[in-house]
Order: structure tokens, then sequence, then C-alpha cells
């Protein structure tokens, strides 16, 4: 397949006529072919009125066919083999078998969002039945389900051009819960984009669905995200980003005549615990842990430890010169993009002047190469200066160095929400980490004991989100089966003849669902 | 007892020192004593400080002790007796047996929220079990439950002064989910608000919870309310109202740092469809049906039938003399408060310059007594002109002509979000509502057939929401059971020993949950 430069508006590839997008090699800085260029307000029009004609009849689609075409969007991503693989190594100077794993997270996604499709818990149908001799009076028979909210438009990460783009798992989770999606494409990775959107839109076509429930959209500015949001037919915005570009997608959202949800994933700096014990038991394997986690992927992960919290003394020093040793032996690594290359170096340098610096990797040897940094402070100074909470995008943390509990409790309630928080300990800290647990809970969405944050399962019981400015829906997670909670509402029947009733809500139950029967969950 | 016109800051009762409230009998205009006065700033902080600090503690009781508080509710409220009874009707003119019937439902909802916590369901717990030998990588144990979102602040409605006030739905469903609450009285009737609120107040103390598990506040005008939705520690908003004051709520959520999510259940006019078999074959037991919800109450009920949209020709002329005749028989009732009145005198006075009047009710006897009002328009008018669609709070309704079904649906498709859409049918009209179906799930929020819209039933399947305007969250209910998951979010434990898991997670389910176990919902 040629790359086009094309959006994809349903089933018609068309060109956009604004200012065009070239991806960058970051290894090389050299521009890829073809050029991209951004939609107009008319196209965004288009491509809205497409997926608002869709969205009744899709939402109305069997759980099977539905589940059907999911599988099949994973089917199609992987028939793209080496030349979506190649093309997303270009584009992000991701490293090859980086690149080969998240494609099967990318199809797993899917497949497992079938797999939930199918099951039908999602529609939460409850039913009451009716008690036409109640007094003082009766009760009417009232069947609830839950109905997607509409077209829903996703805005991909930078970071996971295939998992977190434009079939990653928003797209995956809205699809699922019966929205059709208009995705605007990450401007980093457009060819990957093309690529994965042709996948998409065959699915679409060999499924026989109408042709609305997908298009991709280019553009370089805010131009096309913010005309999207506007646009009255979007009832969800999906986005994994920048705090920035989150909150600018909340205002717009919260400015339309009607309001509609924001899914924002922002940022994270999560904090991970050094308990006493195990800090004096195992710090080497700790800081190797650590060091590991916090260069993976030169740092570019949502859930990079970017805090390391622990109680100073002999222990916590042993473990900052072992990290360091660590570090400065980490070869550095190209980032995404020269933006996020220069963003980095830009926060590190603030970063230097508030705190101290204990190590640095290998310098880079390349363009757009992030050199890994660690930095200490003192707790009385991290609760004073705020900007030692900001998130540095790449492979840099900061150990805050606690008097005592007390002062690593109030450091913890001094946090801003996160999408994680690790807890280190030996049997021996579990009094003191349960000192901690409140404030934790309502700090992040994951909670790990004895593990690292990067690295996120897709699974049923993930929670990949947390209270703001982690996301801006501390209700919701992004990553895992329940993602496909975000895209519904409820809507309740009275009195219905089995005749108009849809499927999930008959008397004769032909989904065979466990329905909540007066009061009783169905075995 | 005797009122004291204090407001209740945890448990100590104190007078607030701005300016007085007085409720006003509006049968007679005459105020009531004692004078309230609005709470300060500083008194807003205190109930805040307390209800934050009651928080963790208040979240991990057992579903049991929360249960059990949520019935000392029910029961302190009994125990009032007929002071509740009898205040309450002088402060809102609403009738005796109305008032009576309305303390059976806000008890039986407060029992309805204990059993649905005592269930554990709304935690949704998710267990992911481990899976050690997986390749490429192991994957870790999961485990995700539901917890709440924090103290809650909530605006009882005026047109129920029990159901939907002080331990009215928002708080039995906060209070249900784990959240301390701080209710801002409705100035209508802060006397019933007085009693309601010590009967929970006492609750709490007899439960041996915290203090600031509830606070009670009074104020005039808006400076208490918005000084509470900024207070960094409420994380979430109840409110009952006008769509003024709900926008206005969700602005200054939204301008917070830490952005929260407001539940504002707002304004709706409730089409009701006439199809044309129906329509011929019990045109007057509809017209009956109809003037009754109409005029139920005055018609203060946010699901009074306020449009009623059909086909136009002899069956619909018909419907609306018989209807206008039964209208003309309504007697004038008194509304809840001088300005709901005045509002209502002005909103029919515009209505009269926009529609044709078809009959009114009875001339009003006494001060603010709803004179019933019946309009009629045709669709082209209704598609072009705006204010056709503007809530009228009281008994007034107006008839949409159709010239045929595909105007009846483009006036569907014209509506704004509603709580309720009714549809009255015979069996010959089940096509023609097969076809609006999509539409109206769209629009709505409950479905019925051949019912009336006054009157929501508190149960597992009832929705009380619905699309902007008619609330400012569609993906929630305010009324039954599921309204407990506005107050939630979830939490995921990786890898964490039985030691540190909260209760319903640990690995013996010692609360003995239908947990979601490695994609399969336990029996």
């Amino acid at each position: 397949m040629t790359l086009t430069g094309n959006m994809l508006i349903g089933q018609h590839a068309i060109a956009g006529c604004r200012e065009a997008i070239r991806a960058i090699n970051p290894a090389t800085n050299n521009a890829l072919e073809p050029a991209y260029h951004g939609g107009t307000g008319e196209q965004v029009e288009q491509a809205c009125a497409l997926a608002w004609s869709a969205f009744d009849s899709y939402r109305e689609t069997s759980l099977a066919a539905r589940a059907e075409f999911l599988e099949a969007i994973a089917n199609e991503i992987e028939k793209l083999g080496d030349e979506l693989i190649d093309r997303a190594v270009a584009e992000t100077g991701l490293p090859h078998p980086r690149i080969l794993a998240e494609r099967g997270r990318t199809c797993q996604q899917l497949r497992t969002f079938a797999r939930t499709v199918r099951s039908g818990e999602w529609l939460d149908v409850r039913v009451d039945t009716p008690q036409p001799q109640r007094q003082p009076l009766p009760r009417a028979d009232l069947r609830q389900r839950q109905i997607p909210l509409g077209p829903v438009a996703v805005f991909g990460a930078s970071n996971f051009p295939l998992a977190f783009s434009v079939a990653g798992g928003d797209t995956a989770s809205a699809l699922a819960a019966g929205c059709p999606v208009i995705v605007k494409a990450h401007s980093a990775h457009p060819g990957t984009s093309e690529l994965v959107g042709g996948a998409l839109a065959r699915a679409v076509r060999h499924c026989g669905l109408p042709e609305g429930v997908f298009s991709l959209l280019f553009g370089s500015g805010r131009e096309v995200g913010i005309a999207l949001v506007n646009d009255s037919r979007i009832k969800a915005v999906g986005f994994t980003g920048s705090q920035s570009g989150g909150i600018a997608l909340c205002k717009a959202a919260q400015s339309r005549r009607e309001p509609i949800p924001v899914y924002a994933e922002m940022s994270s700096i999560n904090p991970v615990y050094l308990f006493p014990a195990a800090l004096q038991s195992r710090c080497e394997t700790m800081a190797q842990g650590f060091v590991t986690s916090l260069t993976q992927g030169a740092g570019q992960f949502c859930t990079n430890p970017g805090l390391v919290i622990a109680i100073q003394g002999p222990d916590l020093a042993r473990f900052i010169s072992i990290a360091s040793d660590l570090l400065q032996r980490s070869p550095a690594q190209t980032m995404l993009t020269p933006g996020i290359f220069n963003a980095f170096e830009s926060s590190v340098a603030t970063l230097t002047g508030h705190a101290q610096l204990a190590a640095t990797g290998l310098a880079a040897e390349g363009p757009n190469q992030c050199q890994a940094h660690l930095f200490t402070t003192q707790a009385r100074d991290f609760l004073t200066d705020h900007r030692l909470q900001t998130e540095v995008f790449g492979a840099a943390s900061l150990v805050v160095q606690c008097a005592s509990a007390d002062e690593m409790r109030e450091v913890t309630e001094h946090l801003e929400g996160q999408l994680t928080a690790t807890l280190h300990l030996d049997d021996n800290d579990i009094g003191h980490a349960q000192a901690l647990m409140p404030a934790l809970e309502r700090k992040a969405g994951r909670l790990l004991v004895n593990g690292w944050p990067t690295g996120v399962e897709v699974c049923d019981a993930m929670v990949h989100g947390g209270p703001f400015p982690a996301t801006s829906d501390s209700r919701s997670t992004s990553v895992g089966t329940a993602a496909i909670l975000r895209f519904l509402r409820p809507v309740c029947y009275q009195d219905f003849p089995d005749s108009l009733l849809p499927s999930p809500l008959r008397h004769d139950n032909p989904l065979a669902l466990r329905r909540l029967l007066d009061g009783q969950r169905e075995a």
C-alpha cells in the first residue's frame, strides 16, 4: 500500500487543503513523505454528518455483529504487516520490538472489547416488574438499559502510535459502546494513522456497517480539533496528551450550548514510596527496577515513575547512590518528536534550578535523544515549591527525602491527582503503608505494591485514570474493559409492550443477560 | 421540638449572621417564624473541614453500618410526626395527603438505598488473577473496587420539600456511596429543612459516626452555594432546580482548579405523543388522564406533561375540546412560593403571545394560585419559535398539531433533551411509534407507553435524567438506586498483600460479592 496523505471521511479518501503536516523521523530529523494537509471546517462537518447518520443504525447492531467488527479491525491491522511496523518506527523513533509488542497489545485490546461486548454486562439491564395491586398506587413495569451517547471525537496520543491512537483504547471502547468515532490523528505519526485508519475503514466495509461509523481527520493546529468538539453531533471526547491540551478541550466542551463529557488523560508524576524495611533489605533490587522503569521508552509513559518518596537516612542515600550509578550507564534514547525533546530539555533545565542533580545518563549521540536525569530534594522544599510537582515527560525523576513518616504523609496530602502510586514494602512496613492508604486512594487511580507503574494491563480490573489533573474525570478509566462505561447513558422503558422493547429488555430475555430483576441479580 | 432558626455544622446548632430568610405560607402570604440567617464563608469552610475530616472514616464503614445509618435517618424522620407534616404543608401550600405520601416516599427511598448498600453490587468488584508464567510478560494480580468521590454539596428542590430536599434522593445516594453531605437548604422551606436536618444529625449521633458526615446550611442568595461549590474539599454536587441555577453551579464547578462533577436536574417539558389509532379509540380517557397529570400538584413537577404532539384532524380536535372542558372545571391551586407563582404568570403571558389559548382553568380564589392553561400551536410555528420549548413550571401545556407523521418526526428531532417522553398508542400505532423510537431514545431518559410522566418510582430500573438541558449529565439518574453510581470512582489495587487490601477485594471474598473474576461473573 502506498501512503496517499489523504484523510478518510467515511469510505472516501479526501485530501485536506490546510497547512501540510509531515512526520519527522526523530532519529534523523528528516521529514517523511507524504504531506498530510489539514482538514477544513467543511470537512469536519461532513465527517460529523456521516457519523450522525450512522449512529442510530450502528448502535442497534447485535452484540455479535459489533464484536465481529472489533475483531475485523484487529485482523485488518495485522494484515498491514511490516509496512505498519516500519512506518511507526520511522515516525516515532521507538524500537522495532516495542512497536511489534504495541501492535499485539492494540489487537488484543480490540479482541478484549469484543469479548466485553458479547457478555452484554455493560448494558446493565435492570427490570422492576409491575405490581398492579400495590397500594396506594400500582407500580408500573420498568426496564433500564444503557445506550451509547452518540458520535465520539478521539484525539490520539503521541507516545503510543498504535495502542492509544487511531484504533487505540478510546476508539475501541467507543465503538464497543455503539458510538461512531471520528479520530483527529496525532500529527507526529500521520502515516501510521493513515495505515490504521485504512484498516479500520476496510473493517467497516467488510462488516457492512454504515460508512459514518469511522472517519479520520488531519490538522496541524487546534482548528480541526476544536471544530470537532464544537459540533453539536459530537457527544463525547476521548483525549490522551498534555494538560494544556486536555484543559482546552474541556473548556470548549463546556462552552457548547449542550456541554459534553471529555475524558482527557493528561499528566501524572506517579509517586513511588520506598518504605524503611524494604529500603533496608533490598535497596539494590529496587534501584535496578527503578532505573529500568524510569528509562524504558525514554521515559515517555504516562505512568513513568517521576517521583520517589522515602525517609532520609543511610538506606535512602544508598538507593540514590546505586540508582545514580545505574543511570550514569543508561544510554540516551531518541524521543518521539523534536518538540517533545525540546520540552524535556527545558523542563530539566527548570528542575535543575529547583532541585539537586544526583546523576545524568549517558550523553546524547544523535538528535532528539533524552539524557536521563535524577534529582533529589528535601520534603520541605517539595511542599513549598509547586514547580517540583510539574510532570517532566521523559526519563527524569525526583527523590523527595522526608524527615519522618509524618512528613511522608504531609507530602502525600500535598500531591495532585495521579494515575498511579506505588508502594515498596516488606512485612514490617505494612502498618506504615496502611496509614498512607486513605490518602493514596484519594490521590490515585491505581495503587501497586512492589512493582513499577509502567506497564498497564488491558483487563477488567485495570484503572488508568485518577483525580484531576491526572485526568479530567476521575469516575472513569481509559484502559481496560471498564472504559466502555464512559460512552453510555441509561434509558428507562415504562410499561412498554414487548414489540416495542429493545431486545436486551424483552420479557423472554433473548440475550440471556443476568438482569437485576426485582432487586435480585439473576443467576 | 421548637424550631430555632439555626444551621447544623456537624452536631453543632449555629446561627448564621447573614440576611434572614423566613418561609412564606403561600396560601396566606404570611411569613412564618423563625428567621433563618444565612451562613458566612467561614461557616461554609467549617462545614467543609468537618466533612473532609469525616470522609476517610465514613467511607470505610461496613456495608451493614452504612445501611443501618440510612434506616436510622428514616426512623428519625418518622419520629418527627405531625410537626414535620404541618410545617411542610404551611411552608409549601401542598395538601396534607401529598406531604404524608411524600414522607412515605422519602423514608422508603432511604430504606431502598440501605438495601442497595447491603447488596454491594455498586462496588463493581473486578478481579484479574495473576499469570506468572505468561509470555512475554507475566500478568500481575489486579483488583478493582469503587470508592466514594468525597464530600458532596446538595441543593434541594422547592417542589419536593422532603423527597428531593435535605434527606432526599441526592443526600440518600451520596451517603449510600460513602460521601459526607453538606446540604444548602432551599429557602422556601427552612423549617422543614431544620426538622429533617435535626433527624439526620440524630441518626449520625446514634450510629456513632463522625459528626462531619452531615451539615445543613442556610443562605438567601447564591453566596453560600457558590462558596460550597468552590471549596476544594467538595468533590461533587447534586442539584434540582432551575436551568439558570444549574448552569451557574456547573460553571462554578468547572472554573475550579480541580473541576468536579455537577448533577443538576434542571428543566423538561416532557412531550406526550398521541398516536392516531389511540387518539381515535380512547380520546376521552386520554384527555382525562392528561388533565389529571397536568394539574396534579399545580403542575409543579419536573415531569409535568408540558407538550402534547399529535397529527391534526378531527380526533385531535376532539381531544383538545374534551381536555379544554375538563380544564375549565379545574380549580386553581396554591403554588409553592410567590416567586414561582410570579414566574408562572409571566411564562403564561409570554406563551399567550406565541401560541393559541385553548382553555384556562377556574380563576384563583386566593393568593399565589395557579390557573391552569392549555395552548395549541402548529408544528411549523413550534419548529421556528424556540420560546415555545421553554419550560413553564406549573399547570400549563402546549398541543403541537402536526400535518403528518413526517412532521411529527421533525418536531421530535427539534426537541431539546427531556426527562421523559410518553407514547399513547394502540396496536395499530406500533409501526408509527417504532419509527420515532431512535429519536426518542436520544432525547429522553425515560420513555413511557400509555401512562403519564408524573409519578417517578424509586426502584432499580428508574431513570430520572436525560440529555441537556433536562440534566447536566445524561450519564446518570437522580432517582432510583442507580443514583449511587454518580458519587463513585474506580480504584485498582495491583499485587496487594491481603493484609493491605480493603475487605471487598480480599482473596477470601468476605463480603460474598459476585465479582467479575477473570472475565466471568461469579454465580
